[in-house]
């Protein structure tokens, strides 16, 4: 079933709705600057206001006076567990398997190693690791990278296979399921938006004896997530994307409570040890989650971004999916109804189950199509190749935004705005 | 030869000398709260004032309004080079040798793998990884995951041995020197102060046609170290420290020039590929020490410690030396001469050429005096096993400061105030 937006054709329609949202007082809480629609936040998401004073916090009264001490009586030893913990509550995880730390990239090293892991002491035969030939380049690139450091144990090399999409990772699973490590996927794709399904590719996965590994990073705080009911084994994932962490905010990495005794990444440094202070010789490790912590982490970003994850975490799971999809089918409705005319291609599934949280379409000219729209105050993104995102952000996006995007995307479109020089600024790519 | 402070008996010559202090003006440049003599900036740093700002630009202007466009316009992606190239001149590297990233025992799981894979190459035998037994643990606990992780390549373990000091590394490489992959040594000790010989050592290490990577946690923003005139081959350091950097500001990673083509850190993420934006499917690593980046920074921490950093390269490094071991040098000497009737031993060496910018005291009693000296005002912290540190940044800290703390100290001793129950306050044990 589609929603329908087609009796609402003035702009005055979507300020009602806007009035209307159960959400709507959710958008005071961020800064956001005037005159700018800000459709990026599945690409680094908006400042909640507390982060300024949380991080003035840190720095004048923790950091500035209260110093060294700091570390217990501001609780910055405990941060990672206890932020840790809330994502592991909006994501379904249970308390202790979770920890916010470190990078996704790093943090998906730390997974693939513990799945190669707790795969080679039963099943050591088991030599791929499958991805998805559209992932997000990282998590492409450190499955390489620890594949090349294994070299061959037992003279037999690891291998990475590209998958394109579900068909094709059953097929896999059918054909080679005894000799598949781990499945590393992205729960939604970061340049189409395409939402894989969460259950039914992990019990795929594990129906051959495989692990699953889920990279939540443009999913967490715009999709309802539930790793346990999915069965998941293991799951990373960003913060400053619609968790509104901040720029590079830690991310955090989450596992299974079967597999806590078996987590064996090869980082082992002090923060993991069962008694850091103690200053042993040797490492011991710890038993929870925590034993995914290498070294001291960035308490400034850190501590700040607690901010963003609280805000998420006081947010109806279910109302924010609802919203979610309704910007986006709005905002596709919206091209198609008022848009036809140009060669704007979909990308973005128009099946709701199989959408995030953000809605692509190719065009010929999308980077200075983007360019132009950023001059006029609507910021999405450009992909390579040829690809414009648009991110819609439940928590501060409206549906009003979504109306002022795509009539000026329309003036970008009808008046060729994009071949004029003083809109071809360098846009945003990240 | 010893510096003679015995002419110097009451508090009014070290205003004194403060007054005539070349380096006395920095001391403004730092928030420091009032009736605290600081003398732990070797576990984390004191906040330049200019950080307050630097932070708040950063979230107010660049994250809260610029959003997503401050990647590049407040080159955000650059900041691990930026940052990097600053902390190479410190320490005597060259332009594009050195990255602020993520955290020191990372980056040592970094040089560690490096240093392991150039001598695969062409000396695969080798198979022994030193470092220092009273090491801080990180270090050797990282040595420990590697090795677990590497397995036996060829049938043929990797193994830690751990040595006592540098006659016992001297032996180490006359017997087996050609095991020897690398050493990695913390510049200076952090317990003791003992400070490493840091060209004679890399020489004797690699003699035997070993590696040399220095950790330079205790060392750089105190110390002078010149990598390059030292022939090292890998570095790494943390920047909360004398570098003030703010609590857990990300760490560094330094590589000798002859071995950038050589760096294979196993964690290949997009921040090190050649074209990280082309979103390629396969991994095609850059060229400089860039080679070590991973994923996505925290970039609010990043950012504000460079004011760290800057203060720190705006100091002539010989000057900053010259105060240092003056300050320690009248620390030992006021401890001897006015509290010599205490059992007090000093395990830092006497000998300067040995000595970090830190002096160490063991007392049976150590914990509870910290705790008593914090109650008081005077911050130094504790290390088991009864080990009183006291770290002297000679940015900050004045020649008052250490009459002070000794009349301090001399209080807790003689009245024996550690006794006292007010006072026994857990005390920072970071």
């Amino acid at each position: 079933m589609q929603r329908d937006f087609t009796h609402m054709t003035t702009r005055d329609h979507f300020v009602t709705a806007d009035k209307e949202d159960p959400l709507a007082h959710f958008r005071q809480l961020f800064d956001l600057p005037e005159n700018v629609i800000y459709l990026d936040g599945n690409s680094l998401g908006a400042m909640p206001k507390e982060a300024v004073s949380r991080a003035n916090h840190v720095l004048r009264q923790e950091w500035g006076n209260d110093l060294i001490g700091s570390w217990n009586t501001h609780h910055w030893f405990e941060l990672p567990q206890r932020i840790g913990g809330k994502i592991s509550q909006l994501i379904g995880g249970s308390a202790g398997s979770c920890v916010a730390t470190d990078t996704t990239s790093i943090n998906i090293f730390k997974t693939l190693a513990s799945a190669v892991h707790i795969q080679a002491e039963t099943q050591p035969n088991r030599r791929v690791i499958v991805t998805e030939r559209e992932n997000f380049p990282t998590d492409i690139y450190i499955v390489e990278g620890l594949i090349e450091f294994l070299g061959a144990p037992q003279g037999h090399q690891y291998e990475l296979v590209l998958v394109d999409d579900a068909a094709d990772l059953e097929q896999l699973v059918r054909s080679r399921g005894e000799e598949i490590v781990c499945a590393l996927i992205t729960h939604v794709n970061y340049r189409s938006g395409y939402m894989w399904d969460l259950s039914a590719t992990t019990q795929m996965v594990q129906q051959c004896g495989a692990l699953m590994i889920w990279d939540l990073c443009h999913s967490a705080g715009a999709v309802e997530v539930d790793l346990s009911s999915a069965h998941a084994d293991f799951a990373v994932g960003c913060t400053y994307k619609y968790l509104n962490g901040g720029p590079g905010s830690p991310a955090y990495v989450w596992c299974a409570d079967r597999h806590l005794e078996n987590i064996t990444q090869p980082m082992t440094g002090w923060w993991s040890h069962r008694t850091p202070f103690a200053m042993q010789t040797h490492y011991v490790k710890t038993t929870k989650a925590d034993q995914f912590l290498v070294g001291t982490q960035p308490i400034l970003s850190l501590a700040t971004m607690e901010i963003g994850i609280d805000i998420a975490l006081s947010v109806d799971q279910s109302t924010l999916r609802e919203k979610s999809l309704a910007l986006t089918s709005l905002f596709i409705q919206l091209v198609e109804s008022r848009l036809g005319h140009h060669e704007l291609t979909l990308m973005t599934p128009l099946d709701e189950t199989h959408r995030g949280s953000h809605v692509s379409f190719s065009h010929e000219h999308a980077y200075p199509i983007i360019a132009a729209l950023i001059s006029l105050g609507v910021i999405g993104d450009y992909r390579e190749p040829g690809v414009m995102r648009f991110g819609f952000a439940p928590l501060y996006n409206g549906f009003t935004d979504v109306w002022d995007a795509v009539e000026t995307l329309r003036r970008v479109l009808d008046e060729e705005l994009y071949r004029a020089p003083e809109f071809q600024i360098r846009g945003a790519v990240t």
